[in-house]
């Protein structure tokens, strides 16, 4: 048994636990991240591609936006296509400015696992049987690697090891309560080597369902569609999901797609999940572990960003001003935004699919619904306010609040 | 049998056929009302009681306002109590200067029944066995009174006869399209003359379900509460419903409530109801005979106001314009606006009722969908234009949509 002392033992090396080690490593705070994948697995999951202005500001204080403003897209506006007719948000001057910006979660993993490298901060990739214990009290965590059996002490734990982690499965039933939503269909997703159908997203309300034009960069086209829970990505042949997509837009969008070979395909189920609260004792949860929202609103990596903002800004408080009010006060805050960004990603999730469940007097409900969100500058505003990102609510990063 | 010869055969002698007979008159346009019950019962039915500005507008139009003005009172907020908290909504400072007017239905029906007496137009109170024919080429209207037949020859009909009116029960199944939500509870609300807990309406949003506090003049009180739609009248003693209400409050209204003796108690249920189209060939459905919303959002009176400006504006371009642009696009003007407030009603019931059947995550995004409406200017703004009423959308009335 080999034994490691810390003073956070972050569990899990996606984008939340990597930002978070590198904003601790920035404040001088000893840390060490467990996960139980290899790092090019981690790498290479391909996830969400906006970002809220906040979110890239916060990147930018943990030193790792480079990349990002070289490659990232700035993008002012969305489109939103219902009844064959685009309607444009125009998300910055509804907002004073705001933007958000189209940059793969992968790039953002993959750069802070550079930076990560380039300051050799420890990590322990194919970690096995990771285990976290007594965290109410004296906290620490086991794992084997190669063989070897490894025990952490620390101070704290901070869980960001996602839906089906350790971590939210390690606190006893009684202390927990969540809150969960299972949608009736799943996004089939693909990535294609091809040029965005336009140079702003379009969310396509049609009825055929929901279906998303989204992208990666100029020439990387990131396209979704609303399918059956049923259906397996063995059913959708890339012909099939053209025709499919061109079937849900309007005549201009259809004339303009490009297609090509898709370079990856799946469908993903749609999950609403949030636990309350998200601290016990010296055990944090953070990001996907804490709660999930349906990817509609973009907002599932921004939130964990938001997470990791609050958290990082509560350790700092804690070890450089001997403060325990961001650590009381984490949860709280945390749940504060993760409800609003629930709300927004289900609201968004309900107003664009079809549910097979709806009465027709719920249809016409969304259909007004939308023509009035359409037909007003407060309507409208309320979707590009959340859209962009609601501001912090934090001393540390008040800079950060102010800049969006 | 007697024969009669009009232009409009209005059924119906509610507001709505009232203040189109009123506009008719004003426009030198003949027409006659043919209504089943008394004018007693009619005068007497306590209904809505806040007036939108273009509503207001447009009863000084038909040159009924003079009362109106005299003693409505007009509302410039309204609060909304959520976790014992209130919270206003500055209805004025948030749509450019619009406001409400407090003022009851009964009142406008007076008015108008008034200023019809004055111009000795012709009303048939307590006709029977009203009946409708033929309005798709040559319509006219039967009934009965004193023993008396009657048939009114006609261009068009009006259909005013709401809900349960013979109008648009007489359009065959096959040439109507309804949209119909049940909600499963009931208001109970009493009137009683006391003055009110507060200079504003309060929607109250709690955990033992919704109450509303709100008034018909500075000495009369409207207050309703959220009551099981099993609950009969009986069961509420005026002393139950002061205690239950109290419960509802915040501690300061709590404190400022003044109770008293209730002058009328009843338990109405609560529907959303939508016909499409609303004109069938000669035959126009207008008001509550075309669409019922939930009480929440006060825009059942408006609605049938809005209807009859399409209506009458309609009429007048037909016989004095020569044009049947406005008999043509009626339905459709309308639905746009009924749609819109039905979408507002409902979302005004489902925001701050409870539901038996809502999860435990629809309650926490309903609150913070609350939550982050009251936090948000963009999200007040929304409920405030709605609330104050959307402009109308027509020629005729233009002046109205300005002024408003």
């Amino acid at each position: 048994m080999e034994i490691l002392n810390t003073q956070v033992a972050i569990i899990g090396s996606g984008p939340a636990g990597l930002l978070l080690g590198q904003l601790l490593h920035k404040a001088g705070i000893q840390h060490i991240i467990i996960e139980q994948r290899s790092s090019e697995y981690v790498a290479s999951r391909i996830r969400a591609g906006i970002l809220e202005q906040v979110s890239v500001d916060l990147l930018k204080e943990a030193g790792v936006d480079q990349h990002l403003r070289e490659y990232g897209l700035p993008h002012h506006g969305i489109e939103i296509l219902t009844n064959g007719e685009k309607h444009r948000i125009d998300l910055t001057g509804l907002t004073h400015g705001k933007q958000v910006t189209v940059y793969g979660q992968t790039e953002v993993t993959k750069d802070l696992m550079h930076a990560r490298e380039q300051a050799e901060l420890i990590s322990f990739y194919e970690a096995n049987d990771v285990k976290i214990h007594d965290f109410e009290q004296s906290p620490h965590v086991t794992f084997n690697k190669n063989g070897m059996n490894y025990k952490v002490n620390c101070d704290f734990i901070a869980g960001c090891d996602g839906y089906h982690g350790v971590c939210r499965a390690s606190v006893p039933q009684d202390k927990i309560n969540t809150f969960e939503k299972v949608y009736p269909f799943g996004w089939l997703g693909i990535l294609a080597d091809v040029p965005p159908v336009s140079d702003e997203l379009i969310y396509v309300q049609s009825e055929r369902g929901f279906a998303l034009c989204s992208m990666r960069s100029s020439t990387r086209s990131r396209y979704y569609l609303q399918v059956p829970l049923t259906d397996k990505v063995e059913d959708w042949s890339d012909e099939r999901f053209w025709e499919e997509l061109g079937k849900r837009l309007d005549e201009e969008s259809r004339k303009n797609l490009v297609t090509g070979a898709s370079i990856e395909k799946s469908i993903a189920p749609l999950r609403s999940f949030v636990t309350e609260p998200m601290r016990f004792g010296k055990l944090f949860l953070a990001g996907d572990a804490a709660h999930i929202v349906p990817p509609t609103g973009a907002k599932g990596l921004n939130l964990a960003a938001s997470d990791i903002a609050y958290l990082s800004s509560a350790f700092i408080e804690y070890y450089l001003e001997g403060s325990e009010q961001g650590i009381n006060e984490y949860s709280e805050k945390c749940l504060k935004r993760v409800w609003k960004a629930e709300r927004f990603s289900w609201w968004m999730t309900h107003l664009l699919h079809r549910f097979e469940t709806e009465s027709e007097f719920d249809l016409k409900i969304k259909q007004a619904e939308l023509a009035y969100i359409l037909s007003s500058e407060a309507g409208q505003t309320t979707l590009a306010e959340n859209y962009v990102g609601l501001p912090y609510e934090l001393g540390q990063f008040e800079n950060i609040k102010q800049a969006s």
